[in-house]
């Protein structure tokens, strides 16, 4: 084991790869030149376009599918995902088996693939780790190291050659035969197809897969067909309701409305929120209350964002269309709303990992935001937080683009001092995400520590009569409540890495012992 | 020298680099990996986002110019560009040798660059040679060979390395200053940026020039700032009126007419036009009228075309608005009406070489066209065809989208029987630039000539009442009016290559005898 620059214990291989450790934020170098995918010829393909092959199961035997390949999808279809279990039940048919499965995020409705990951067709993921897949590489039951990756490290370790993917499998709401697809027009619509960019310019063989095929051409093409292999119509390559949902709700829980408010006001007096600002939130029901809050001081005010960074949701399209935000950029679209809106509003702009989150291109959208609210599970006095494993130390969130969005200019993460009375600022993380000089603000319903690194905002939070306090003393006064809650016990047994921004490894997660 | 499969004598080398002959069409098989560029890293770029530099010098400066590097530019301005001409002008004042200039065309208004080709600032150009440069190849005064290369050609060697840009220099009309760009907005739009696309994807170094900075985001993003190094603001990218022109003009002429009249007639009679057809036809005055009689037909018949291709002009907009054409896929811009339809209509959507023309992507769009409507200096008995030199064996043209475009499903080529009583079908072409078993049709005011190859369209046009005769007989009759011209006549030295859309090479340009 070695210790990294996060002060973690990690291992010097993984999987059998040599572990490039966390160096510091911007310390590390690449020093290699981009994957270089083999040069394809037209000749190779149909001259008038049509890629369309009769089933899944012949485009992945077509594609080559064996032993040991790594094969790709993506969560735009969220837990109403189709296709990565067809994928797999496929693979099982056809004997095939070690696969290493790279999913973008991986959701409940992946549990079938359970008995794969027990039965060998499955080697490992490398992705996200939501619910029960989660638990099951948690209980050290999975036959490798999973690997987790942001969304922008997941591009940037595709782009780097980190991860050669054999077959990429690209469901789309809309596709044509030559392979052009978009997230928008379908009953499976989900918005946007930014997460198979990646997959699309570098995988060996790529699938697109619509439950809705269309004559050439598919418009918009968020996905080029110019990149794509096959194209395959089948039933239905979704759950919509589980897409998307019809409506997102804010909180109404009382505490939670209330560290919004805070959260606001802190952006308000702190002069965070100005003419021609940018921010970032989720689509959890306090992140959509602080937008609300958001707009109240805007209209209050009399100004306007230049841009909202999504996930999208209806009431940042309400934003858009009252003129309070001049643009939406967009990763991902949470209700039926945001893919409207995507859909038919200019203004509305569809990103990617590429554009938004990769470290290793020329600079990336992240660091213009000039605020941004996140979640996290846990925080220590170190301003480190954690936001893979949970208390108990089972790894059951993936990173999302959390990692990422780290680096704009005001991160705040709003979060409870405690739940189910377990407090969330500890000693220290179970996990390292992301590392403390990255993260400015904690706001929480018994006050807001700011960190000591950010001078400026202690400053300007002077006199706004907000309830500033050290993160000690929302520790121990958590604690006072609380008590202090037994550390979750791990075995030896490294079960999953997760993954800098850059491609080193910040910290690893053990086994828990059951 | 080597005779290539279209039976033409080329060197080995050119400009000291082997060469691969034409070896047929589909024929040559790529087996190397794409250009793989260094991994960047945002550490080494501004966390804010703001590439913003001074002057295009410091510019050109941080960027590493230096003696022997290949500089590239687009001709999105046209004959109206000015960055070209400044960053010669730079070079020169720091007194850099030996450049080589890769733009995706070169327009009279470069002629400022032949002092830089005498005095060897520029070593060569590899890109489009238009009037005079081109005569000033053609009289052997450049110092290197020239290599001509279609637009999808331009595309393939950036993509497969076979040409390495040190630095991109992309003019756009509207920016923002971390390097996202567009040719919708601003005082010189010229509709899309799509020449620039492999350059910002491989070059070295790229720089983004506009007369229009906006705060970030300028939307929409045709040219992606991540992967952008430095971005600059001058007073002005272009001569408006000279990058569109504010009207296009169908053509006046009597047999220009009638051949336009003819072509659209032949494409009804041999079912070209059909409900969900697709075509591209240019924007020069010939093919503008083609246009105006597709028009007609389609809505005698209550048919639409699923799509058009451009470069748009104002007639190509009337039709989509009208509904005649379901979607415009356009590859360059001709008019202000253009402009504006692009900007505005989703359904008019911009393309790249990447997508429309590429040999070595998996597939492109070329072959989904049915019809597409070609110029040509010379055709011969072959059905080869010339666009590059005249008939006095000056290099005038450059190659464009044209050899891409011939694989669409029907090539059909309007000409003249003759020009300034120089019949246009010869016994041999000057130069190859198409082979004729791509080249289906040839219109001219006094018949029609079907390649044999095509004996479908032979069996369909029987009965049509369109004057069909052989190419031979429509040669003879040229020569029985205007006689036989004399041959141009050239030195042994090779001043030009001219590639075949899979970077072999399908022919040479000889200095002329003067």
């Amino acid at each position: 084991m070695i210790q990294n620059a996060a002060g973690r214990f990690i291992p010097e291989f993984i999987n059998g790869e040599p572990v490039v450790p966390f160096q510091g934020v911007g310390k590390y170098r690449p020093d290699g030149r981009k994957h270089a995918p083999v040069i394809a010829t037209y000749a190779d393909y149909p001259l008038d376009g049509n890629k369309q092959v009769a089933t899944l199961k012949e485009a992945l035997v077509k594609a080559g599918l064996k032993n040991g390949m790594t094969i790709s999808t993506h969560h735009h279809f969220r837990n109403g995902d189709l296709i990565a279990n067809m994928i797999f039940d496929i693979a099982k048919g056809l004997g095939i088996k070690n696969l290493r499965w790279f999913p973008s995020a991986s959701f409940p409705c992946h549990a079938h693939l359970l008995q794969y990951l027990e039965d060998g067709t499955i080697s490992h993921i490398e992705g996200s780790m939501n619910g029960p897949l989660g638990r099951f590489c948690s209980e050290g039951k999975m036959k490798k190291t999973a690997v987790l990756r942001s969304h922008g490290g997941r591009y940037q370790a595709v782009q780097d050659g980190e991860v050669k993917i054999d077959i990429a499998v690209i469901g789309a709401a809309c596709a044509d035969p030559f392979g052009n697809a978009n997230g928008l027009n379908g009953p499976s619509a989900s918005g946007l197809l930014g997460f198979a960019l990646a997959d699309s310019q570098y995988a060996d063989k790529v699938i697109v897969v619509t439950d809705n095929m269309v004559t050439f051409p598919c418009i918009p093409w968020q996905i080029q067909g110019n990149y794509v292999d096959y194209t395959v119509e089948v039933d239905k390559v979704g759950v919509p309701e589980k897409i998307v949902s019809g409506t997102t709700q804010i909180t109404k829980s009382p505490d939670r409305l209330l560290i919004a408010e805070m959260t606001a006001q802190f952006c308000e007096a702190t002069g965070i929120i100005k003419d021609g600002f940018s921010f970032q939130a989720g689509a959890g029901g306090t992140s959509l209350s602080i937008g609300i809050f958001f707009g109240e001081i805007m209209r209050k005010k009399g100004i306007k964002a230049r841009f909202a960074r999504g996930g999208s949701n209806k009431y940042l399209v309400k934003m858009l269309e009252e003129g309070l935000v001049e643009y939406v950029l967009d990763g991902q679209t949470f209700d039926l709303e945001g893919v409207r809106s995507m859909r038919d509003n200019p203004n509305h702009v569809w990103t990617s990992p590429f554009t938004s989150y990769n470290y290793h291109g020329k600079g990336n959208f992240a660091g213009m935001v000039d605020v941004v609210i996140l979640g996290a599970t846990e925080v220590d006095l170190n301003f480190n937080a954690n936001v893979v494993t949970h208390s108990d130390g089972y790894l059951l969130h993936g990173i999302g683009g959390w990692q990422n969005c780290l680096f704009s200019k005001t991160v705040i993460l709003p979060l409870p001092l405690f739940r189910d009375r377990i407090p969330v600022i500890v000693d220290e993380v179970t996990t390292v995400c992301g590392p403390g000089e990255l993260i400015d603000v904690i706001v929480t319903e018994r006050g807001i520590a700011i960190n000591p690194l950010r001078k400026d905002l202690i400053e300007k939070a002077k006199g706004s009569g907000l309830p500033i306090r050290t993160i000690q003393e929302l520790k121990e006064e958590a604690e006072s409540i609380c008590g202090k809650p037994e550390k979750p016990q791990f075995t030896d047994k490294v079960i999953a890495a997760i993954k800098w921004v850059d491609g080193t490894v910040i910290d690893v997660v053990r086994q828990v012992k059951q």
